[in-house]
C-alpha cells in the first residue's frame, strides 16, 4: 500500500474517529484505525462495536492496500506533522512508513482481516438537512437518562412518520422533544417507511461531533436494529437500543393555563447567577411570578441567598414554583429563539417550556416542592 | 462597611487571589478572602499561610470596614455578574449584601480578627523590571525538584550580589540557571544587601500568574525568611524554604568542546514529533550529529520508531548522545532567542544548553546512556 495525502486531510479523518475508538476493550484491534485505499481516496475506519465511523479522505493512490494502525499513536503523530504532503507506505510485514518533510515514522500495523466489518449504505433512507439533524440531537441529548436500569431511556427516541421526524429524550424528571414537519420534496416522505428507533447516547453525541455544522444533507437508514448515517464523505453505523420507549405523550401537560414569556439571554444569566450560591446541592430555584415580573431566589442555609429580578410578560395572579435550575439552563442552551415561553398550571404540575411562537421544540420539566 | 466598585476590577482581584487560597486546610478562615476598605480603595487579601497575596482595587468608599467572605463563592458570584458597578454592604452581623443591576446576593461573612495578618513592605529592597523577573522565574521553574526528601531543591535559588541577580533550579537530572547584570541605576545596586533565598515552587508559580506581563517594576524584599514582592497594586508575601541550596556550580561543565547551533522552532517541532512514538516511557531521544546535520531518533520496541532530520551548524566529528526530550523541550520553551547552542564533551558528560550568543540563560542536562 502507498498513498499520498495532505496532512490536514489526514488529521481531519484520524482526529474525530480516534475519539470514537475504545481503548479499554480487551480486543486490541479495536484500539486501531483501519486505513484502506480505493482508486481515488483513503478511507479511515474505527469502531468500538457499538458505533463505527468511516471517513473518506482525498489522496493520490500509488499502490492499493490496507493496514490497521494504533489510533492514538497515529493521531499523536499526525497532529505534530507540518501541514504538507504525507507519504504512507505499508510493506508486506505491515510496517507502515509515514514520511513528511524531514520526519519519518515506522510503526507496526495489524492485518485488515482482524478488523470488524462495517455495513454499507443502501442508497435509500430519509434525507434530512444536516444542521437540522444536529439541532434535533442537541435539543434532546441532555435529557437522556443515565440510569442503567432504565436502558430504553439511555438514548434518544427517533421517530419518523409520513408527516414528521421527531426526537424525544427523558430521564423521568424532564423530557425534551423536538419535531420537524416533512415537506415531502427532498425528504421523499412519500416513500418513507415509518421508523421508531432509540439512538444510544454515545452514538448521538459522536454524531453531533462528526457531522460538521456545514450546509448539506445526511441520509438516515434504519435496519436490523442499526442506524446508518451517511454524508458525502462520512459513514456512521450505530447499534440501536432494543426495547420500547415509554409512552411519553402522557406526561405532556394538557392543562397549563398560565403563560410567561421571558428573554432567553436574561433568563440564562439570571439562573446562572442565582445558582452560584448553591454549589452542588439539589436545592430548588424559586420562580416567583407577579404581573410583569419574575423574581428568582436561591437559598443556601449555610451560606446565604441570591435573588434576581427579571421583566417578563405575565398577566395572571401571583404564583411561586420551584425548579432545578440546571434543567431550565439545559433547555435554554438548546433553544434558538430569543424569547422562551413557560406554561404553568400550579406549583406541583409539570411545566411546559417552549420557544415563543415555536411548537417545534418543547421541554416538560417537573417542579420541585418548595 | 459599604463600597462601590466596578465588577471587572473586583474580578481582577478576586480571581487570581482565590486561586492561591487553600480550600483543604482545617482552618475555615483560610478558604476566605479578607475584603478591607481604606479611604480610596478596597483591598482583597488571601493566604494559605505559605503564600499571602493582597491586591488593591479602586473603589468609592461610602463606609469603611472589613469582612472575610468565602473565596470560592465570591469568585463564582463575581464571575457571573454583569460588567457594571457593584455595591458591597456589610452589616453588623457580618452579612454581606452584593447588589449589581437586577441581582442581589446575601452571604454570611467572618470577622477580620480571625484572619492571619500580612507583612507590610519596608520601602526598601531590590527593584527589578517586572517582565525580567517573570522571565527569570519562567526559565527556571520547570527544573525545580518534586522530590520531597530533597526539600532545598523544591524551590528556586534567588541570589542577589552587588553585580547581578541570579535564579537557579535543579532536580539532579538537569539544572536551569539565569542571571541578570545589575546596571546600578533603577536597581540601586550600591545600597544592596546580598541575598540568598530559596523561593518555593508554589510561590514562584503564583507570582508568575499574579505579576501581569506589563511594563513596570517589582520591588523585592527578603527578611525573616520571607519574600515580599510588591508592585503598585499587588503585594505577595511568601515563606521561603530554609536551608542551604547545594553548590550547583560544580555541575556546570568546564570542558564542552563541541558546539552545535540549531534553530529553536525546528528543534521543538522535531523533538515533539519524535517523542510521539514514546508514550510515557523514559526512553532517550538519540541525537546523532554529523557535520551540518542533526538526526533525532526515538525507538519504541513495541511500536516502531521516529526520525527527524535537522540542518544545524556543527563542524566536529560524528557523535551520538541521548537525552530525555522533555528536558530539552522545557529549556527551549523558556528560551527567547531564535537559535539554541548546545556544548557537548562526550556522550556521558553533562551538556550545556544556551541561547546563541546569550550567556544569560543556561541549562545543564545530563545525557541518558544509549
Amino acid at each position: 500500500m502507498h498513498i499520498k495525502v495532505l496532512r490536514d486531510d489526514l488529521l481531519d479523518g484520524v482526529g474525530p474517529i480516534q475519539a470514537v475508538v475504545e481503548t479499554k476493550r480487551s480486543l486490541p484491534i479495536l484500539s486501531h484505525l483501519l486505513l484502506e485505499t480505493s482508486p481515488s481516496h483513503l478511507s479511515v475506519f474505527g469502531t468500538d462495536l457499538d458505533i463505527g465511523v468511516r471517513k473518506r479522505i482525498p489522496g493520490e493512490v500509488v499502490k492499493e492496500g490496507s493496514v490497521a494502525l494504533s489510533a492514538r499513536k497515529l493521531y499523536e503523530i499526525v497532529r505534530e506533522l507540518p501541514a504538507t504532503s504525507v507519504d504512507l507506505i505499508v510493506d508486506d510485514e505491515l510496517t507502515a512508513t509515514i514520511t513528511c518533510d524531514n520526519s519519518e515514522f515506522k510503526i507496526k500495523g495489524l492485518a485488515r482481516n482482524d478488523f470488524p466489518s462495517m455495513r454499507e449504505p443502501q442508497q435509500s433512507g430519509i434525507v434530512l438537512d444536516r444542521r437540522l439533524f444536529r439541532d434535533m440531537i442537541r435539543r434532546t441529548l441532555f435529557a437522556v437518562s443515565s440510569d442503567q436500569t432504565r436502558y430504553t431511556l439511555n438514548g434518544i427516541l427517533f421517530r419518523v412518520t409520513s408527516q414528521d421526524v421527531k426526537m424525544v429524550a427523558t430521564d423521568g424528571h424532564r423530557l425534551a422533544m423536538t419535531n420537524h414537519e416533512l415537506s415531502g420534496k427532498s425528504e421523499s416522505s412519500s416513500t418513507l417507511t415509518p421508523v421508531d428507533a432509540i439512538i444510544p447516547r454515545k452514538a448521538a453525541a459522536e454524531t453531533l461531533k462528526l457531522l460538521r455544522e456545514e450546509p448539506g444533507e445526511v441520509t438516515i437508514e434504519i435496519s436490523d436494529n442499526h442506524l446508518l448515517l451517511h454524508t458525502d464523505d462520512i459513514l456512521i453505523d450505530a447499534r440501536l437500543i432494543e426495547g420500547q420507549f415509554p409512552n411519553y405523550e402522557q406526561v405532556i401537560p394538557a392543562h397549563a393555563a398560565k403563560e410567561v414569556t421571558v428573554n432567553r439571554e436574561a433568563f440564562i444569566a439570571g439562573l446562572r447567577r442565582t445558582s452560584t450560591i448553591l454549589g452542588e446541592r439539589a436545592v430548588p430555584t424559586t420562580m416567583k411570578l407577579t404581573p410583569g415580573k419574575l423574581l428568582l431566589t436561591c437559598v443556601n442555609l449555610d451560606l446565604g441567598e441570591a435573588r434576581e429580578r427579571l421583566d417578563v410578560e405575565y398577566q395572571h395572579e401571583e404564583m411561586s414554583v420551584g425548579f432545578n435550575a440546571r434543567y431550565i439552563l439545559d433547555f435554554l442552551g438548546a433553544l434558538t429563539t430569543d424569547q422562551a415561553t413557560i406554561r404553568l398550571q400550579d406549583p406541583l404540575s409539570p411545566a411546559l417550556f417552549t420557544g415563543k411562537d415555536d411548537a417545534r421544540y418543547t421541554c416538560v420539566i417537573m417542579p420541585m416542592r418548595l
